[in-house]
């Protein structure tokens, strides 16, 4: 069999499926997940040892560290993997749920009503526990879905994968609803993006040269980021004690990753008296700083930020600073050079928050906390299919709503138009 | 100035005029929203004139009595611009309305409000109020607008945009929030598609062939309608005179739009009583019918519906009828056949009705209605930019809400994650 035909077979059963999905009561989908968690507990040792062939290929091409360590399977991962799961029981159904009803003069009634979107495409990388996320969130959510996972976890996405299949056995929920894609090529993955009469929707997550070869290729809409540039903005009305420890915790806690600040913005008028003990608590925590000229006049020994800088999604111990000379500036800088993903002020004045919050044209707007809980998890969404930085469909956090549309239900007594 | 930079320049003027689009009052955008009216219907007598020159170049060119129709500015298609941007002041304005408010276990507030999209481009064809009303939706929902409209509407839509620019003088909606590209070939409908950079959302409105182009060559979100094929179900439930009001209704009112109806299903046990009065009808309003081979057993003169017709969109006085066994058989036509834009059923049986409405995956579902209630202002929102049988972002009529995405504002109190 080509491999053309095998994408395309898969997307038709997947699709096949996805009416059947759409129907399932909340009871049902709810024991399925659970079931799903323990047996993934209970293979442990499967899944573990299917991970090591991962593992010994990743060490043979010469992986980085970073990427062997986001591939490891463990039992605190398994466990976590089943604990996810877990938590999405949890979280509202939000098929059914009725959005919005009005009548109309001439006595219809109109319903707006979330339904499932249909069939999701997730193209994704290195992350094993990823596969069982976004399948135990499509499930919830009443979604068919393709998964087509990075050659890097190839046998640790295959393992979890048939674990769920097995699960599923015996279930209403039909097993052709959730696929994966084994090819290892981007060949798969282009088929796949062609696909806009079976899949309603793609979501890419990993680098930017995926997600930029997902966007320009797919006939289906995408929902996407491409990257998290966050800024948090410390104004001239900051508690600097505490503009010290949100701006030390949105860098230094987990700097890989796409809600962590990039570039830390400063009003002229406390730059003097915040900078150097900031400064120096990221210096002492391995951050390299690159300053504009004022900042730099401050902090003598760091490097000039060049405009690249501004751009630039670190994921990594280096953070850009800015001295500005007002808030209308910090927006300004922040809407030109950010990524749209999650952006912080700390002050106390309200007007000066309320200008922020509404001025920042980002997905995520922060008065006085850490850029880092723009996460599904922390929003109380259970998990996430991934963050989105388009403003189309949905922003932000995506879980369980963001994978549903709606639809008009619409109540005649036999009302014609005129 | 080559045509690139035209597009280009225009793109970037109206992204940078977005910023302020979003942060304007209500008041101000009703307010303007009423002096574009009263000048349009003030400036009829131009707008007319222009449109002459377009009358006349589709003359010469000889194009279609239907479409010349469409094309044509009077008196009473100019008051009825004006009285759509003044049903656009009296509904509601979305924008900063808290969709949801949730406080999580660590204190942070998280509000979720609804924005602005941004820039919005409507590619479209003909009909030149869709100029003025367009301009009238994006404006209320604090949207910068790029329009570009088809060539044999040229006139007619700049002098209704030279109309609203010079109603934006002195008022604060910039002008430059409201463009118009007035070249008339495709390869400027080309490179606006590709500056996703500026444009957040495309909408195109018009023939398949249109619709098709902008998808294919998009990098920027489309929310878009290929087609109308709609149907009306004839239930073994239905009462039988309402069923035929419907139908008559959905088919003969007006054929050539898309809410119209194309294809109906009828039940098998009542399709004798049915059928040869609802021919009747038809017929004598000058629908051709082409039937099933059951179908054909009880109205013998008519023509045999092919396999193809069940995938046709006539926009036409001709109809496909075909005898089903039962609901399930006529959901999955619907289901296979259909466009997913609005379908049908008439039923007094609530439990059948039921499930037509959560089976069918369709825009918008009807119970014992016709199916032309699709639409904007029959919604009571006031207009449309389009309908969509998209799934994604929106689904059916789009106006004032579905052009609007959200931002979630999180107010802190110094939280910082573990």
């Amino acid at each position: 069999m080509s491999k053309k035909s095998t994408v395309l077979s898969v997307a038709k059963k997947a699709k096949a499926a996805a009416g059947e999905m759409a129907l399932l009561p909340t009871s049902v989908k709810n024991a399925v997940l659970r079931k799903i968690a323990k047996d993934i507990v209970a293979k442990a040792d499967y899944l573990i040892k299917e991970n090591q062939k991962d593992l010994k290929a990743a060490e043979q091409q010469n992986y980085s560290k970073a990427l062997v360590d986001r591939l490891v399977l463990n039992d605190k991962r398994i466990k976590g993997m089943a604990q996810c799961l877990l938590d999405t029981v949890k979280i509202k159904d939000p098929v059914g749920v009725v959005m919005q009803t009005f009548k109309r003069p001439n006595g219809l009634v109109i319903e707006k009503v979330r339904t499932p979107i249909g069939l999701i495409g997730i193209i994704y990388e290195s992350r094993p526990n990823v596969t069982s996320d976004c399948i135990g969130l499509c499930l919830k959510s009443g979604n068919a879905v393709i998964l087509k996972g990075g050659k890097e976890a190839l046998y640790s996405n295959q393992a979890i994968f048939k674990v769920v299949q097995d699960a599923l056995k015996g279930t209403k929920v039909p097993t052709d609803a959730i696929q994966l894609i084994a090819s290892t090529d981007r060949a798969a993955v282009n088929e796949l993006l062609k696909l806009d009469q079976y899949v309603d929707l793609i979501v890419p997550r990993g680098g930017e040269g995926l997600i930029r070869f997902v966007a320009e290729n797919s006939l289906i809409p995408v929902v996407k980021h491409y990257k998290g540039i966050c800024h948090t903005y410390v104004s001239s009305n900051a508690n600097l004690k505490m503009a010290h420890d949100i701006c030390f915790n949105a860098k230094v806690q987990r700097p890989g990753v796409c809600n962590a600040m990039e570039t830390m913005l400063v009003h002229k008028k406390v730059a003097k008296e915040f900078l150097p003990k900031m400064a120096e608590s990221l210096i002492q925590a391995g951050v390299e700083l690159r300053g504009c000229d004022q900042t730099q006049k401050i902090l003598k020994d760091i490097k000039k930020a060049n405009e690249s800088d501004w751009f630039e999604e670190y994921l990594d111990l280096i953070l850009s600073v800015k001295i500005v000379n007002d808030t209308k500036e910090a927006i300004d800088h922040i809407n030109h050079y950010g990524s749209h993903h999650s952006d912080a002020i700390v002050t106390d004045n309200k007007k000066e928050a309320d200008q922020f919050l509404k001025s920042v044209d980002s997905a995520t707007v922060y008065v006085n906390a850490s850029t880092r809980f723009t996460d599904g998890y922390e929003f109380g969404f259970g998990a996430e299919v991934g963050i989105s930085t388009d403003k189309l469909h949905a922003r932000g956090p995506m879980a369980l709503e963001e994978l549903t549309t709606y639809k008009y239900l619409i109540h005649g007594k036999g009302q014609i138009r005129n």
